[in-house]
């Protein structure tokens, strides 16, 4: 509602989290989507992401890493949609995703599109870095006056995060923080290799080799649609996500979280095994 | 958002809470208002309420006690309310804004639209019944379909309350709780009296009698504007806010807030008392 006039054009991923094409028809905009494609593990397609652009387009969303898919944007990639956007002459604003970016299983942090792009809206907030999702804190970072637009907005419809959270929040700039950060991620990097070798090795499936968040997507289309093999999955008690909720061009995956430990991903596994062989 | 189409006409209190105009603006819909009467202590006027009434309400506020006036509807006030509404064949929705209700200086607790007019949307909530006010803890409570569909709207705007909060909220729900606002309920009690007094007997200010909640009008136009009697109250340290903040019949007011102690409510009144003497 800041950033958007009813009819202004947003360009969202696809796959892509789920609220995005949701909270632009909220705001009256019109939702045109970029391929990611699954073909190439859902990595960034630039000739495509030039076709979607248009005078119209307002807001371009830029998740990395990526909920559903794990991915995150090289630092070349950022640069080329950068320039992409900049070249399009539609002055938009990129809203860059950052919500996963501490959870990460390259050398470095992946890199913010913000490095590249002044008109950069930063989404972040506790949820996954710090496990902080009940607290709910969260955080915008841009422009002045896009600021002072949202915080109207925000004062009217929540008035102010809880006190008692933003408190409590200040533990996520300590040092302990650091090291709590550094730990998990190296806890996730251990489950994310359990969970990628199990699916390869024991079910033989394709699967995306994530670099941050804690979910891949795995290649279940000679099974059937998404939604019918997480049913199947449902039927032996083990929770995935269809991901043609994420966009059509998720259709025939899972996305798959490894949040869980070693011995419940194996079990899990296990579970869509099990599912997998009542669909042949 | 979930309760009016664009164009649609929300009823909304003059003087009333100033979020109202804003979030119907922000919904696209169309503020219409219903005096309070500022020469009648701002108590409710069915005449005035009928006439603004119309086959295009869908909303109708009602805010008791109110702020800013601290004035609580009476059950024949109430009932008149709700048959004009079911007259009107608009078929509109109550939204009644009961924050306030806990905080009453009548023998018995003000009643509420619901009991009169079914299809009522209860809003209320924590910040002023258990001062509970940073924790950010507050409620829907209507027929089911309209809270399902705002749920849905709830779930991608702020996801949920902070679940920390919504655990200490649960205090709210015990008998100490219940000793708590009972207690609360006799301080302001005298505070009130204690300030009406001062405002009546020491300025010899006209000033409204609340049955609710913790604010005085307090009629200050033979001083001038409310922003200009506000501000030279600011200019002695006593913080007041300009009632025509909250609707034109609130001209020529300010509101008083009296959740100070005694000793502060005294002091705030002889600044005031120096304000009003630099205004002749």
């Amino acid at each position: 509602m800041t950033l958007i006039e009813p009819g202004d054009e947003v360009l969202i991923p696809d796959p892509g989290f789920i609220a995005y094409p949701v909270i632009t028809r909220m705001a009256a905009g019109r939702v045109v989507t970029y391929r990611l494609p699954a073909e190439n593990d859902f990595a960034f397609d630039l000739e495509d992401f030039k076709r979607q652009l248009s005078p119209r387009t307002k807001v371009v969303i830029c998740i990395s890493p990526s909920n559903p898919t794990g991915r995150a944007l090289s630092r070349d990639d950022l640069r080329a949609m950068a320039d992409a956007v900049s070249a399009s002459g539609s002055d938009a604003f990129i809203v860059s995703d950052e919500i996963y970016r501490e959870l990460y299983y390259t050398p470095e942090r992946p890199a913010s599109i913000s490095e590249f792009y002044p008109r950069t809206i930063v989404v972040s907030g506790l949820s996954k870095s710090m496990r902080m999702t009940g607290w709910r804190i969260g955080w915008l970072a841009g422009e002045d006056a896009v600021m002072r637009a949202a915080l109207v907005l925000h004062g009217y419809v929540v008035t102010c995060a809880s006190s008692i959270s933003q408190k409590a929040a200040l533990a996520a700039w300590t040092d302990e923080a650091d090291v709590a950060r550094a730990e998990m991620r190296a806890i996730f990097h251990c489950r994310r290799d359990h969970l990628l070798g199990l699916l390869r090795n024991e079910l033989g499936l394709r699967t995306v080799t994530p670099e941050g968040a804690f979910y891949t997507m795995v290649d279940v289309s000679r099974y059937g649609d998404s939604l019918g093999v997480a049913e199947a999955g449902l039927e032996q008690g083990v929770v995935t996500i269809p991901a043609s909720a994420f966009g059509s061009e998720g259709d025939g995956f899972l996305r798959i979280s490894y949040c869980a430990d070693e011995d419940k991903l194996s079990e899990g596994v296990r579970r869509l095994g099990e599912a997998l062989k009542s669909l042949v």
